[in-house]
């Protein structure tokens, strides 16, 4: 195998193993591989690992240890907040507000909720990409069992009001009603600060390989007192709340990247993001950046160059050797715009001509002006050629 | 942390990672970090070990690479393969035939779904740990969906008949009737051949930790005609069967471990367990072999000291240095004598008083000839203690 040199800024989709983190793991795997549920010394020694994790991660989110539930990553986790919670309801309490601009990993889950006879309602996004609490305050009714609203959006990384909702929802429970507030916080988690209790949120979900540690790894908060069931089935594993043998290698590096995450600032990356938005916008003044206005997350740059494809940006800029998104990789092959986009009110034709650019710790700004001179390039190239093609149609 | 020596003869729980396996982790999750989803070279390249990945382990079981879901583990792959299943079909078509002696990550999503309204037969074992095909087939009814009998015992490493059964159900199936036939091989896979098309299995289940490579990470087949939705819900990762992002390293750590299975003969771990029964056996002549007359995994020892506690004898020899188990894993903690050993006609006491010894690859007959020597005495000491007790309670 060969390897290129390759500029990434496609940190929203997944990040390098921090080589710190590679290294935890590498000693977790070939030394700690005892069963966390054996009795015996080999088991022991694993489940203090495990359990050490659990604390570390847990206190990065203000949470107690025992609200952590170690996950195969962020679409479990999402999946079990919304399908563990829900279908422990009876038909005639089962009712969900979630949003229009939620990563698939939670609408799939409402969606085939909606197929059991669960009643969902989506609440779309103003065009700064946020998410009214008015809205979801419109929305929930006495049967509402469930909010679910991301922390972070994934394509445009704007911040979503949770601590409002969470307030709202508190309010709603300490008024007597059984309801509770997820939020999916896989693109903020370790970007952002996060604290669960301040905020009220119930569930939180988080994944691994989104700072900077491997894939197959993830948690979910559950406060103590949500009424949780799990959607796999076997041993009493994570107090009966998700069975099968416990990946502590996988837990001790997800720990040790949530360690990491205070050694890098999130003033750093916004520069970086800052620097190229600025290139990018004085060369090309028409470009639009997309929740620019909102609070965001430091890293995320969604840009809509009219009149050139977003997959051609894409496609142009990996031949280069970079590389960007044109949404979420969980939707790539889809030929359909970005749902988030047309959520916010943007036309097709302007969805269909965005690009994601997701920044990390490892990017420089050498690497960001190369992008960024990239990118202007392209977009110029790629307008002219669509303006020649749609000559040669119309003329 | 300090390491003590250990001699590890619980090789069913879980195995250490092998140092080639380990090696072929960590490269991978240097180098190949890319999401597999993404387009870009990063994401492309990812998507090739991966789908490497899915037909070397494909291969082994003489399956299709389409036909293999990458999961986070054993226990996923049963819950997909019996909740993705039976819960596709109406209320009407719902029976499933399993067993008594399947782990618990087969009988609690059975369990789940008899909540929801599916009846289940459980079939028991005979006295020497086998399960009868005639028992399964007298089971069977017209709206009978899904026969689950495990190719392996985890506790006794008794083998099951699973090719007369999935014979016996392929001929319903010709005959008109919509049943399948799924089977647990997270014990078999890689101790004993398998071939899924000849035997007519059209799911199993596999977890790679248990063939010396990380926990996280499991595969299960799924043959091309099986209705099968998912349990989890997002992207359309795995053919729309597992939502999530892929976990690129464990695949290829899994299918690295896969081709050394090839490398260490079934003979050489018969021989080591062979040497073992045949010490304790001549030492304690009442002690009684589970499953002896039955055919085995070359690895598994299920022995019943009459008269001594088996967890007393876990913990005497976890004491020296030596790992064993009174049980499956995935029950360590449980006051319950085993479910497995009860099915097959043990009495409490007797299943009370049973250990399972689960050999592996780096053990040496050194290893085992220190472990008889330690289990002989153990169980001439706790036998003559609770002797004394049963005196001083009696006298």
């Amino acid at each position: 195998m060969y390897f290129l040199p390759l500029l990434y800024f496609d940190h929203n989709a997944t990040t390098p193993v921090a080589p710190e983190v590679a290294d935890a793991l590498d000693g977790s795997v070939r030394q700690v591989w005892g069963n966390a549920s054996s009795i015996h010394s080999a088991g022991q020694i694993a489940r203090q690992q495990l359990e050490q994790a659990r604390r570390t991660i847990a206190s990065f989110l203000r949470a107690k240890a025992t609200e952590l539930v170690f996950t195969s990553g962020g679409t479990e986790s999402n999946n079990i907040a919304i399908l563990g919670l829900v279908r422990g309801f009876t038909a005639a309490r089962k009712h969900i507000v979630t949003t229009t601009i939620e990563h698939p990993a939670v609408l799939e889950p409402c969606r085939q909720l909606e197929r059991e006879g669960v009643e969902v309602s989506y609440v779309g996004a103003g065009r700064n990409g946020v998410v009214a609490v008015e809205a979801i305050r419109a929305a929930i009714r006495s049967e509402t069992v469930l909010v679910s609203v991301m922390h972070a959006n994934n394509e445009t990384g704007v911040l979503q009001p949770v601590a409002a909702i969470g307030r709202l929802v508190r309010e709603l429970r300490e008024a007597g009603q059984t309801i509770y507030f997820h939020s999916d916080g896989v693109q903020a988690f370790g970007k952002v600060p996060v604290d669960l209790n301040a905020d009220a949120i119930d569930l939180y979900s988080t994944s691994a390989h989104k700072i900077y540690a491997p894939k197959g790894v993830g948690a979910l908060f559950v406060a103590k007192s949500v009424p949780l069931r799990g959607i796999q089935f076997g041993g009493r594993h994570e107090r009966e709340r998700r069975a099968g043998t416990e990946n502590v290698p996988g837990a001790v590096a997800f720990a040790r990247a949530v360690e990491l995450c205070a050694s890098y600032p999130a003033s750093f990356i916004a520069g970086l993001r800052d620097r190229f938005e600025k290139q990018v916008g004085d060369a090309l003044p028409d470009v639009q950046i997309n929740g620019r206005s909102s609070p965001r997350l430091p890293n995320t740059s969604s840009v809509t160059f009219h009149g050139a494809s977003g997959e051609g940006i894409v496609i142009a800029l990996d031949l280069l050797g970079m590389a960007v998104s044109s949404g979420s990789a969980c939707s790539s092959g889809s030929t359909e715009p970005s749902h988030v986009l047309l959520a916010m009110g943007l036309r097709r034709e302007e969805a269909r001509s965005s690009v994601r650019f997701s920044f990390g710790r490892y990017n420089t700004e050498p690497d960001v002006d190369a992008l960024a001179d990239s990118v202007i390039k392209t977009a110029r190239r790629l307008r002219k050629s669509s303006a020649k093609e749609a000559h040669v149609v119309t003329g």
